[in-house]
């Protein structure tokens, strides 16, 4: 089992979908990622939020062993604020407001140990801190993984470029991938973003599941077939953890290893949007992971 | 091997995508259908064409073993026309025109021979004239499929949900299973129409690949990643095509031949979208099936 080190957001969410809303709650990318992750692996959290952030949400990723000695507290700051919405198509949120707070000043610092991680997950931040995060490394990690999204792909394309040079793989969803390559076929795009720099694309296609191209071939998992999806916030990055995660506690990334990374991905992933928030993850225990990864074999296997 | 018989249309397309264009091309559900099932098993096909029908796509279907002595000839009749496009979204077809010709009046009669067949397949046409086709049976078939469309979902649902309880399998798109079931959710929209009579439902979904609801569990082919989809017209009856084909075939409708049929039937459908028309069909052999099979079932397979 190796040593799994995120750098992201944390955020308070403010969503509403057809079927509730929540105000303020705990969100971001590397707080739904380091708790998913967290039932793989050991992993450590670096981000910054503001000294409203409630105690209680530092207290829930310490209570799943989250390393959260890299979370910042900026001392008179205001914590990340999101406020989305979902329609009936939950593969598509609507982004009703976004304030940055103390993400707007969020310089990552590594100390000596988070800078010897073996793994290493840089969540969806302006590909220039990701840049930065990767210059502060002491020892190039065994795998390096970055998320991004459309905003940086069409604003900060060249850093986003000069990044993923550095990085083995990439997720992003397939709206992002196509324009990324500036390619709408699927299978074009991946084998362009893979000429960029990661050897492995992972795309996140919502609810038809994930894709993943990887020495030349393609993996494709579908996602569970659940009777409700309550809300896809959080998603992405919480497949990105199980993916990760799972990597790490075998610390291998071989192309087998890569395919179970993928399935417990979508495990975690289709466990997140059964809820609000992380209310879900919160509730949930291996044997349930187990059960769910071998629903998924069944869902997809040819031979009995 | 079993014999297989489809009632369904013929037709003459026109076609427009992103990639080209194409006028007055064999088109028809019960050609897209047969001609993919020849590979597998015989076929003998019921549907109505006018006499300006050209001789050599009856020779198309014949050279392939299908058995057209239920294509029905309408003296001084026209075949019918469908004009449709595609934008770069291919899952989406607009119909720009149809001329039903010789399809108003169609009225399908089947003799001793055919009524004997073991393996039905109705295609999308008329639920009452599929109704129509049930009650001329002389012998109940090992396994019925029927696939429908919006149009007689929204327009003939009474007649749909009477033929729809004497069927053991129903093909449809998510969207029509949706509207079918007026559920949003997908999971819950395959077990509803399941509950009206077919026992096994299978959900196609485009470019996403294609579900089977079977005795109360899923299974999932993904479609297959294609570098270039040229034209989807077809693609769904070119997916029944080979389902049934198999199925028939091997005589068989447990769960792992089920299963089997349905990958068979996304291999034919990744060939059909691959040109015009029949194109890509007409230059098929048999040993690209089987290495487009095991390229399928490397992709979802989880266990090396």
């Amino acid at each position: 089992m190796a040593d799994l080190l995120v750098v992201g957001s944390v955020a308070l969410d403010t969503v509403e979908t057809p079927f509730g809303s929540v105000k303020e709650v705990l969100g971001g990318s590397a707080t739904y990622f380091s708790y998913s992750a967290s039932f793989f692996t050991r992993v450590r959290l670096v981000a910054s939020v503001g000294d409203d952030f409630p105690p209680e949400h530092a207290r829930l990723l310490r209570d799943r062993g989250v390393d959260v000695a890299g979370l910042d507290v900026a001392r008179g700051g205001r914590t990340f604020r999101w406020v989305g919405a979902y329609g009936y198509d939950l593969n598509e949120a609507k982004t009703l407001d976004t304030q940055l707070n103390v993400l707007a000043a969020f310089r990552p610092r590594l100390d000596e140990r988070l800078a010897r991680t073996p793994y290493l997950f840089l969540a969806n931040i302006d590909p220039a801190l990701q840049l930065e995060v990767l210059r502060q490394m002491r020892a190039r990690p065994r795998l390096i993984a970055l998320d991004t999204m459309n905003f940086w792909i069409q604003g900060q394309r060249d850093a986003l470029l000069a990044v993923l040079r550095e990085v083995d793989v990439v997720t992003i969803n397939d709206a992002e991938a196509r324009q990324l390559a500036n390619e709408p076929n699927l299978v074009r795009a991946a084998r362009a973003i893979a000429a960029m720099g990661p050897a492995t694309v992972v795309v996140k296609r919502g609810e038809y599941g994930a894709l993943l191209f990887s020495d030349g071939a393609f993996f494709v998992v579908p996602a569970y077939p659940l009777e409700s999806v309550f809300d896809p916030t959080g998603a992405g990055d919480t497949f990105a953890g199980g993916f990760m995660g799972h990597l790490a506690a075998q610390d291998r990334v071989d192309g087998p290893t890569m395919r179970r990374a993928m399935v417990y991905g979508s495990v975690m992933a289709s466990f997140a949007v059964e809820d609000f928030s992380l209310n879900r993850l919160t509730r949930l225990d291996e044997a349930e992971i187990a059960a769910r990864y071998t629903a998924f074999h069944d869902l997809t296997r040819l031979e009995p």
